[in-house]
């Protein structure tokens, strides 16, 4: 396979929603500065409850609106007292009678779904609402899940690669969810490309379920297990879970079994960091079961987020230095092509970029 | 108003005194190495008291010279024991016998006067001792002054600013000295500019003082109350104060009312980082009112410091972004047009610059 | 004598044996990761004892091997579990059946001697065993000796002036192994160069034995002492010892008196930093005796560390800045002729540099 060049830092794709927090990161009257595609952002909850999202820069003196704070439905700068609506339009200035029409600061489209802030750092006009992915198991009642924000140190498509290719189990996770490496090589990986949708799954029919499906579930004999990964600028979802043999897993019936969905929302900060917003799901239940799931995942992504880490290192000392591929690396390397095309289209003249 | 640049590392003022640091800063025998205008000097003061800034940076091989040790009226180089005296010339090299007159480091021009030292970082020859801003209260029996020395990791114009504005008060310092916005916009501010010298003042007659004022002094009627900014390049005092209402206080007479001066000493260290040499004098002497005068200063001065460095933090991701002035920078925009002009005089040719 | 430039960052001379760390470092089965001339370097010892060195960076998707674990006679990447053997190539990918000829990473020529692991940083077909310096007082029964590795944050060429000129002695070290200035100053310093062999040696024949040279052998009279400093790049042996006097010291009769040898391995990591992988030999063997030695020893070095991590900050501030030269810089001056000789010839077209 001819070697390709690995996630280097070649900026970002604007036009695009991109996840920006967990509703629950602001209470109203909250605020909290974040940095995405290297423009800072302040997010604001007003007190009726509608959330915002600024340019975390005072027009005036610069100073962080993350600073100040929410004064009913404006976010008030904490120097000289300038108010700022959820548009971005200042509305008072205290040291002034009027308030000039140059005194505002950008607005980012923000729209809260499923539990999630969704932003658009692109062209505002051609951020659609509509095309903001669903994920309905945050509202499910049969699932329980949990969420959580990673701050990586790495450029943001080495996470990609990392969701994408699921053979690093056996390697980083050997101690927690990995298994054995030979289980992981010795079934068939599916990869197929959906327009911007990437989706790579392996099925372990008729399979001994591993301890830690037993101990969810109760398994007792052979199962049909799952894994299956599915990528859309720029989110991953995964999909892994079991039912008994032979009972319809392969063709959606599901609810008898044992499900866990991961909910992969990958923002980059700047280029050689990342904000990683994940969740995980699960239908079992029993007793201190998702607590377990919940945690063993976060002790696992911790092991992930070390690796991307050290990777960075190497890339940034040689960013333009060729890495090799490997036959498991097809996932990720559609994902990628995804982005590279997308990122080409919107660099194009005629094409609005931010 | 038009939208103006904010302060951004367009370089220094070389030729102007600056505060290198405080007397006390030095017994005889003892040095110090800081940075002034991107230059690393050394401060030390000989065994007999005399004060001396040299380059920070043996002529051999290049150790500060902050490291070594002061020997009677030198400073003695810690790695191959070179020594210089006060004017930098280099009289003694243990390892040979003779002595070149290549072997010198940098000396500048330094004054100790008012508890303060005074350097000039420009050209030599132009260092006028007169020209140095007498600063009285330092001397005054009637008042107590207390000297701090703050490292701020900002640009030195955006203190200067800061200083000039007083209307950030009831923002940044809502919980100490800010009091209520509305009494702050409801009086006029004068401006006015005498050669290099900027003067902001504003007046408050037959107001009612606010609480500290009555501690510190025991005010029980209305007062006539004043805030005045004086900035000379590139020193700020700000002479705020009391007395009781129709007793002079406008005519100059206030020595039976509440005064506080404040001494704010700016020397760029680097483009975004200061000394802040300040001082503040009362003549309130009761029974431990200097001191909750003195913390409570020290403590607003923190504040304006975390603001600042914020302020930078986003003036270094795009420095030539423009920023919008509001009514109250009229003080700061006069303060700045005197240091762009001076700085733009001293880099014209037939200037002789550092 | 004129100004002469200071080890300003000038680069690296890359065909030549370098330290790489000491043989206890590595116990079979371990490995660890270093920086060698701005180069990644990850040092493993396989179960059967083999030592290898890789460059740290796996081909696949640059994750540090180091990170790895060593398998057999292999080291293992983390990630996905690529093998490679101890000349770089990959052996085993686990998520194909073949391994591409493309699959390897650079290996270092390594060569375990004297306790040493020396490296190959250049061209490898230049790597000539029989030019590593032999060091036998390692492996010499007489002596007792301890190995050290100080990470220095400095450029490696303020090492070896450091160690050429022993005029620093009474000023750095005032502390320790000082004494006095005076006798460090009357006696003759002798310097020759042989090829590119830089000696520079200090007799002091008759003297007075400093306090610690009696504790260590019990010298009751006068002594021929001996200061011997040798440089081959890159490397520096200091040999410091007394002898009772008129019984053949400079003849090289010394095995009845007391001598400690110094091992300096000056490996640059970056442009301003440097490995120092040194040792003291003694072989004064009393009881507590070579303790004392390595002790003092290694807090004298401490000493020389802070040095020259000062003298870095301002030479990096102003790399191109000239320097004076001292008569106690003959040494040095020297030893920087040869090294600058070398790296101009190994970048001359026809030699294959790295």
């Amino acid at each position: 396979m001819p070697g390709t060049s690995a996630a280097k830092e070649e900026g970002f794709l604007y036009n695009n929603w991109y996840v920006a927090g967990w509703g629950t990161d602001l209470a109203p009257g909250e605020r909290v500065g974040r940095t995405f595609l290297n423009q800072p952002v302040v997010l604001f909850r007003t007190q009726s409850g509608e959330v915002s999202a600024l340019e975390d820069r005072c027009c005036h003196r610069a100073l962080p609106l993350s600073f100040g704070m929410v004064e009913g439905e404006r976010i008030r700068c904490s120097y000289h007292g300038l108010e700022f609506n959820t548009q971005g339009k200042c509305e008072k200035i205290p040291a002034q009678d009027k308030v000039p029409s140059t005194a505002c600061v950008r607005r980012y489209p923000l729209v809260e779904r499923d539990s999630l802030m969704w932003i658009w750092m692109g062209e505002p006009a051609l951020a659609d609402e509509t095309a903001i992915p669903a994920h309905p198991w945050h509202a499910n009642p049969r699932f329980r899940w949990k969420s959580f924000h990673y701050d990586i140190q790495g450029n943001w498509e080495l996470m990609i690669e990392n969701l994408m290719d699921l053979s690093h189990l056996p390697y980083i996770h050997a101690q927690t969810i990995g298994g054995n490496p030979e289980l992981h090589f010795g079934i068939k990986t599916n990869s197929t490309r959906d327009g911007d949708v990437v989706r790579v799954s392996r099925h372990m029919p008729n399979s001994e379920p591993p301890p830690t499906y037993k101990t969810a579930k109760g398994f007792t004999g052979k199962v049909d297990r799952w894994q299956e990964i599915e990528f859309m600028p720029v989110l991953i979802r995964i999909n892994t879970g079991a039912c008994d043999a032979d009972t319809g897993a392969y063709e959606g019936k599901r609810e008898h079994g044992f499900s866990m969905v991961g909910f992969h929302g990958i923002t980059p900060e700047t280029e050689t960091t990342t904000h990683y917003f994940w969740s995980v799901a699960t239908d079992a239940l029993a007793d201190g079961v998702p607590e377990k799931v919940f945690q063993q995942t976060a002790d696992t992504f911790r092991e992930d987020q070390e690796v991307l880490e050290l990777q960075q290192l190497r890339i940034s000392a040689e960013p333009d230095r060729p890495l090799l591929d490997i036959a498991s690396d097809v996932g990720s390397r559609q994902a990628r092509q995804v982005l590279r095309r997308l990122m080409k289209a919107e660099r194009e003249p005629g094409m609005v970029a931010a």
